[in-house]
């Protein structure tokens, strides 16, 4: 084919549970590329655990505001494929984002102005594979410069969102948890600089880590270590190790902070 | 670089059993860019278990039909490199297939006009790796245009087709056979909407799973179901499960039908 | 977006050892694709052990001079991220290479002319993270073609290089040893062909293989092979089976060649 001036050069990002070794990631793409030539695919990751919505949304939530403006990103960990939990297109920030409402959303929806709209489900769609026969054909239109009210309804509801358990003040210190663990071990918490910043004395259950450090580096080799993480909240490492291995500990583990 | 009007625009598929910790992938990759600028590469899967081509012939039956007219699909589970088995280039239904003459292209291949040319060993090729040294320059070709007799010379035998066991009736039901397991676990059959949409009752080796329905989220999690998947033949899932696990079985699995 | 005269065609490369189920691969593509819209990125592997130095410079050295002349290779296996250890912006053989200085450019720089500059650390780089905040912009800058001396400082002191241990003559036969194992479980060797080609008996620490062969298929299906590999070095494999585990050898074991 030659050059074609109906090209687009958006950004479509693509996160979902559908593993990497069965045909669904490239038929979502055959969807994509046909549907908006010419776009940049990029894998954000397909290998959430099946259904487990949580972890999607700690990950989209990472990484989206590093992509330009006018990225769309397709969103699909979906259990509830195939009944009627709707499915969305949210514009927020200048990003589109594209899946189901379940949640997912959730790090994105926080503290945005946030148009959204109901996706139809298109005669034909197979009940079980909404992410290429409803929401990669949305992605393609969003894309391509559609509005948001060609591909779907206003959304008379607030877009649902995920309950978080925040970080809390106890007596002289504060309490978070884990949220995420990395494929390092390393255990990424909820607890944000303006309180981890400070403490002298950093604990996983009933385990202690010492004080917050700069970076994994400033411990020897094999040693706990805690430290604001590149994803600006407090994590927990095992230089040249993993602290999951050796503290037993996942997501949902207590960490508290003493100053 | 500055932008060059020879760039091409196709699309060429990937779709192997090279994994993807090894050089493999990439250096097929640097010899598709080289001779194919601006192509977009689409990695189908790599995670085909070595060798084997009956799993690659179903993902790549899945898949090809869904990318645009012209696209260019490299295909290599290849137990036989280094043998004298024919390398092929195909055209059928306006599509590119490249690979070897092992059965690979069987659900490409039904029902197609196709023309086909073995492509000659280039001098120099590694006897092991024909993937990046005589199939990806091909394709490359082929991406930019170059036209079949340029490449090859014209097939003088049918290209290889695998054996399949066709669903059959047997007294007042059906008989097919599991021929796909993904990694949720759901066993994919071989048989079509037709025979399997009235079906009241179908069981995998002696278990029952209950009436065909129309997706997973018509039984309670955990529950066995049937359904009419989204390749359009009968699947055998269990709900927010495994349905290899749970029944132990995979791949052969015989599975009948009662109306 | 529209078509934009400023986009750049440059490929770059990416080769890391942060897996693909967490946000970092895509953090690091969302940088490389704000600062150079347009490039094309391709996954060299993400899956190289966290930390395994040697086995990504023996990747990299396969794979870089494959790709067109000024791609940018981004190569970060980097377990001393946030020490003093230099970061590097390299261009050597008409490519450009971006990572730390811990020997992960060892196969590049060999008889290489290469020209380096020390990149800076930006303010606010996160120390656990310079993949992202600190190699990918200098990535992006040097795909839009950013000069060298524009992107750091001259390197006062040579890169770092692995020490490897050179193949040898031993009596009227030469030892090499294993220097990679691929996913097919095929030990590859560091025994060039000139050494190799014309032994008549290879052995692995105390095991026959045989002679040095044209490829795997020329022994049946279960026999151990040696052969020149597509990397142009000894490999040594079980057709249709793996070496590795058939052997119970890994990277180190020895291998010694007779005439």
């Amino acid at each position: 084919m030659g050059k074609d001036e109906s090209l687009t050069m958006t950004i479509i990002t693509l996160l979902t549970d559908f593993g990497t070794s069965d045909p669904y990631v490239a038929e979502v793409k055959a969807v994509l590329l046909s549907g908006a030539p010419g776009a940049t695919l990029v894998d954000v990751t397909h290998d959430i655990r099946p259904g487990d919505i949580r972890s999607a949304a700690f990950v989209l939530g990472r990484t989206w505001h590093r992509f330009p403006l006018g990225t769309v990103h397709l969103a699909v960990v979906d259990p509830g494929v195939g009944t009627p939990r709707p499915a969305l297109l949210l514009r927020a920030h200048g990003h589109i984002f594209v899946g189901p409402d379940n949640g997912i959303f959730s790090a994105v929806l926080h503290d945005a102005v946030v148009e959204a709209v109901e996706l139809h489900v298109p005669a034909g769609a197979a009940p079980t594979f909404h992410g290429r026969d409803l929401f990669a054909p949305a992605a393609a239109a969003a894309a391509r410069g559609c509005s948001l009210h060609e591909l779907g309804e206003q959304l008379a509801f607030a877009p649902r969102r995920l309950a978080y358990t925040e970080p809390r003040q106890e007596g002289r210190g504060a309490v978070g948890e884990v949220i995420y663990v990395d494929r390092f071990g390393t255990l990424v918490t909820n607890l944000p600089p303006e309180l981890a910043r400070d403490a002298t004395d950093v604990r996983v259950e009933e385990l202690e880590v010492g004080p917050v450090r700069r970076t994994f580096s400033d411990v020897p080799s094999g040693a706990m270590v805690a430290f604001i993480g590149s994803g600006r909240t407090l994590e927990v490492a095992v230089r040249d190790g993993s602290a999951t291995d050796t503290l037993h500990v996942g997501v949902g583990a207590r960490v508290e902070l003493r100053y």
